[in-house]
């Protein structure tokens, strides 16, 4: 038994340094096929570019079809728009590579839809163009979740390619509705539960990215609820020297109210959101000290000179494990350039507050409903406010000492020769929890993002280099994953 | 002589009729031309647009032009744009009709640049295509101001195409910038205060609307300071989930200070503004309480329930002659429909105080630049504040017994058989006080757009009935000009 561990082993490093060398002599190749879906404006907020959305899963199917994976669109259903319309959701593509019982069956989860961009936002480049400078891969998508996608499928080929039997089988669930929620999703996985999900042992996620330049592995993300609150008083916009100091203007009234949910120094001010966060432990205290981040360079990536706090175990958990509201915009006002003296008769700002251990999203909906209700009565104002929660996603929390983190640490070593971070993500995989909760399944999130990747933002970008060697970290961690016991 | 005057009185009538049915006669081509300028999208606030505002002025020049007369296109330079480079400003027609020194001379000033709008605003119509529903005229710029500069144009045709003398010489101003405060104006009116404004009697703008269906002369403006405050943060967008909880955000920061500009009662909190203005007297109240204005017909055609007051004075003294501020909207955050989980880098609050006697615009720069200053430096933020004034426009106000009003009255009189009301309007029109300071002329206000015309906003109209008997109106007013002493 010993000397087959060992020569077991040995033919993983073989097979692993050839599917490495194989990945570095098809860099070129995946780069343009990143290029390829890149070009594909599937932004999933904006319903005018679902067709969009939808080619792109369309051509992730063909992709895995072409690969010979049992590949399906499964549909999903549509979606409710504002003025009760509907409109169909982009279809969910699964497929599968091998169906080997004596091996263990990881599912790898990502998305290939996107956020919004416009050149006009500040992008040095057109964000549906990659385009390579210095390395860097710069376009809408390229990190946030292309990349990653592919290097997964880009995986399963090398071994394809090589003639090397995939040391597990592999399944895959790409959506394309991630940016605004994962709306229909949820479902799609009860209902697969028993099929698809059934011979399923472990799911990875790559949807995240490195805290610095050391690799790590994410073991918690915060959860989000989206909220709309809309001031509505005239029937339409009115001319502001016409009727301004006759009105009881709807801007005022949200400036009002949006001025209450968060103090300058960063306090939510909405009754019941701190009480119901998790106490940090000593142990997360002293884990969050020994992490690599440099708060200098953290403050000259974003460019800032002052940060809310000065030090790294209340920054990290600011980030990760407490809540947070952001105030993203307000639509129906004047928001071009230019002036313009209109007083709107209806805006509607968006804000969002992160979710973390033990806040509840429904519970946070009727507290944030409440008291802007309450803020608002005060005022006294004859215009109408309407508070709806678009999104309400949960936070998710994984075991570190689950077998599935020690072979990711394995991996990681393999391919970079150092430890990893272990860190949670201060953003929102809202799928995970579901993942978690409905299937039973252990889960991990295994990044290949860059710490400065800009996602969200203008000027996104993947660089070669994790592209490239997060590709070679998913064939190594395939190889550590078919060693594991089987649950 | 009395008989020569009674002459003169029934010469006036017989022409006033014959060019009255002139005017019904030709309402559809006065139509049609208001169609063909409405087409033209004149958005003075938009610097991509610049080519048509000059098509516009070059449209207007030649109509002058066709009717004989001696026009001019006015080069009057360039406007300076916020990142440093200039675009040429639309050039200012000036044209004359007559020179006989023993008649008067009135100036008649307009223009026909627009304000911004888009079918998706809320319009029901194409706004850039006149569309006739019922007797009204939709579209933008039909009340504001490209109608009421035909009518003028209109009165001086019905002249000439029925071989009567005008009564007194006309001259035109027009320009092309004054939904953004008339820049570049000013300094040409200067430049010809001893040339083209030398033999101007009187200036007359028709460039407001009437109260109520009752006609009415306006004696006051408001004038406006626009501000532009900014808040700049990180050096590009981020994801909220990622960096929300570790940086300030300007957006914050940007709400708490918008929301100390005013109070839900509508109380302006900017230190000695409201100490500025000059009290109401006794005689104004007075004035006031006679005005036709029905506060019912005022909340059910804006839809709002209540309004910031409750009884006639205090609403006609807040909307004419108290300053107001209002704030129009945020540029730099997410304003689209749908969700965007984005902490905007630099956001850049809009918003206008409408000025009245005594104010002074640069008083109340430094006022509100130096109280919004001081708001933001107690958050302690590291985010850098600007405040700007981009425009800083002078209220004007008019001695209502000066013999120009009562020839108005008596035009009015004549052409609808009512006493107009005697209003002042809320909006702004950044030149009539230039004028007045630098020709040192008489200025009278005769607006013929109506009440519900919805200026700056949706739906913006000009009923065939205020275009058609406002013609007339002109027409009218220039016989009782003709009578009036030369100064």
């Amino acid at each position: 038994i010993k000397s087959f561990t060992v020569f077991c082993s040995l033919l993983n490093v073989v097979h692993y340094d050839e599917l490495s060398q194989y990945v570095d002599s098809h860099q070129e190749e995946y780069v343009q096929t990143l290029r390829d879906w890149v070009a594909v404006e599937s932004d999933s907020s904006d319903v005018l570019r679902r067709p969009d959305c939808q080619r792109m899963m369309d051509m992730t199917a063909e992709k895995l079809q072409a690969m010979g994976g049992k590949v399906e669109l499964v549909d999903i259903g549509v979606q409710e728009l504002p003025d009760g319309k509907t409109v169909a959701l982009p279809k969910v593509v699964t497929a599968q590579f091998g169906s080997d019982p004596s091996k263990q069956t990881v599912c790898v989860y990502g998305h290939v839809d996107v956020q919004p961009a416009k050149l006009e936002d500040g992008w040095a480049t057109e964000p549906y163009n990659l385009t390579d400078i210095n390395g860097n891969l710069y376009g809408r998508g390229a990190s946030d979740n292309k990349a990653p996608v592919l290097a997964w499928i880009h995986t399963v080929e090398a071994y394809q390619a090589l003639s090397i039997d995939l040391p597990v089988n592999v399944k895959f669930i790409i959506e394309g509705m991630e940016e605004t929620g994962s709306n229909g999703l949820d479902a799609m996985i009860v209902a697969q539960k028993d099929t698809f999900f059934s011979d399923v042992d472990y799911i990875i996620i790559s949807d995240c990215g490195w805290l610095s330049r050391r690799p790590a592995l994410t073991y918690g993300t915060r959860g989000n609820c989206y909220f709309f609150a809309e001031v509505e008083g005239p029937k339409q916009d009115l001319h502001s020297g016409v009727y301004g100091g006759t009105v009881i203007e709807p801007m005022t009234d949200l400036i009002g109210i949006l001025d209450t949910l968060i103090s300058p120094s960063g306090k939510i001010l909405i009754p019941g959101i701190r009480e119901a966060v998790a106490p940090l432990s000593d142990e997360e205290w002293k884990m969050y000290q020994d992490i690599e981040f440099d708060i200098e360079s953290f403050k000259s990536k974003i460019g800032v000179s002052q940060l809310m706090y000065s030090n790294k175990v209340d920054l990290l958990a600011h980030r990760w494990r407490y809540p947070t509201v952001t105030i993203h915009g307000i639509e129906g006002g004047f928001s071009g350039p230019g002036s313009k003296t209109v007083i709107p008769a209806k805006v509607i700002a968006k804000f969002s507050i992160r979710q973390v251990p033990n806040m509840d999203p429904a519970v946070v909906k009727k507290q944030v409903t409440d008291y802007l209700n309450s803020v608002f009565a005060k005022r006294k104002s004859p215009n109408k406010l309407k508070v709806t929660m678009i999104i309400g996603a949960k936070p998710w929390l994984a075991d570190t000492k689950h077998p599935l983190y020690e072979a990711g640490k394995a991996a990681v070593k393999r391919v970079f020769n150092v430890e990893p971070d272990l860190i949670r993500e201060g953003g929102t995989i809202p799928i995970a929890k579901t993942f978690e909760d409905v299937t039973g399944k252990s889960i991990i999130m295994m990044p290949i993002g860059g710490f400065d990747d800009g996602l969200h933002s203008q000027n996104e970008k993947m660089s070669r280099y994790n592209y490239i060697e997060g590709t070679k970290l998913f064939i190594a961690y395939l190889h550590e994953v078919a060693h594991l016991k089987k649950d």
